[in-house]
């Protein structure tokens, strides 16, 4: 059985936690608190040298990293990944969009404010731009969405899981979604798709 | 025939231009000065929203942003792109690796320094930690590089590439690769890949 080393509070994680509910793959659930450094020991860097959740264990000596490979590798060959070239690469070009112009952004600001009890000096200064770059990933799904249900395809999948995950938890970080009419559209029909689990849930 | 938008002196675009030349691939290079905000004006945000290099024009109406997928899209079903699923998730893991824990670090202290003529005071006072998350993820590589000639599977291949744009580059931002032997040895051993080009090769 697949085990997933999580943290129920990430959003990273809940993308593999929300494709394993939907695809009704059963798994082990094994909590790591990120907040007092358990992804930081000797046993856990064996598994994952980056020292970071989600990590997946797929049998006694394989372990895999990051939340676009994991949801790759469970959604290969099902109705979450697409099946032709281009849509494949439109995918992943939502999941790379999501990791490096969302994530350190939205997942960012909503951490420091959600989970931190006070600001460092650069924190602090960092806001900001944080907030700033934030909105303009915000920007850029409301003019895609704007003629489309889902980000790729015409339906539900892959880069829609991956975008969810903390989308739907930025005003966590105090994001206004209140501008966003097609973001907050997507996130309603994301959120009525079949088997959807809410980032609280365990198994 | 393919056209890539992109800037000469990016890291992300080159890893498109070294794939593309070792597939052998035809495009038409478009150059984009993105210290003069050529990815920011409406002509080319029509093509790319996020206004990002490098950018590939498939036909006349589609285009596809983020390294990643520009990768994935050209490698599929070459040489380049693993064939088992495992090996696919695994070259992804460290692309998303690359996005995520390297490239923030080592492209943008490198940019920094080797683009800009002077740094903000957000800058400045971010500057150790970028070196020091810099330096994490050159850690991880080595150890992984410490038993293996190549990222995955034993051979060259797209995680090589992704890893290589920035890494090979990172003196540039003052890194030192000298308590990096594994890292050294590998960079060699992409360099001496077949139809191999140089960041600054024009087609």
């Amino acid at each position: 059985m697949l085990t997933l080393y999580d943290f129920m509070g990430s959003g990273n994680g809940y993308k593999v936690r929300l494709l394993l509910a939907q695809l009704g793959v059963p798994y082990r659930l094994v909590e790591c608190d990120i907040l007092k450094g358990e992804t930081h020991t000797p046993a856990f860097l064996a598994k994952n040298p980056n020292g970071r959740i989600p990590t997946l264990q797929i049998d006694e000596t394989t372990h895999l990293a990051e939340s676009g490979a994991i949801l790759w590798y469970l959604a290969e060959g099902t109705a979450f990944a697409p099946a032709d070239q281009l849509a494949r690469a439109q995918t992943l070009q939502w999941m790379f969009f999501e990791q490096y112009s969302h994530e350190p952004y939205i997942a960012v600001v909503r951490f420091w404010r959600h989970f931190l009890t006070k600001l460092s000096p650069l924190q602090e200064l960092d806001l900001p731009e944080r907030l700033k770059k934030g909105y303009a990933a915000l920007d850029v799904m409301e003019q895609h969405l704007a003629s489309r249900p889902f980000f790729v395809g015409g339906h539900y999948g892959l880069a829609d899981i991956a975008l969810y995950g903390y989308t739907h938890v930025a005003h966590e970080g105090d994001f206004d979604l209140g501008r966003y009419p097609h973001i907050k559209a997507w996130l309603a029909r994301v959120a009525s798709q079949p088997s959807h689990v809410s980032i609280d849930h365990k198994i």
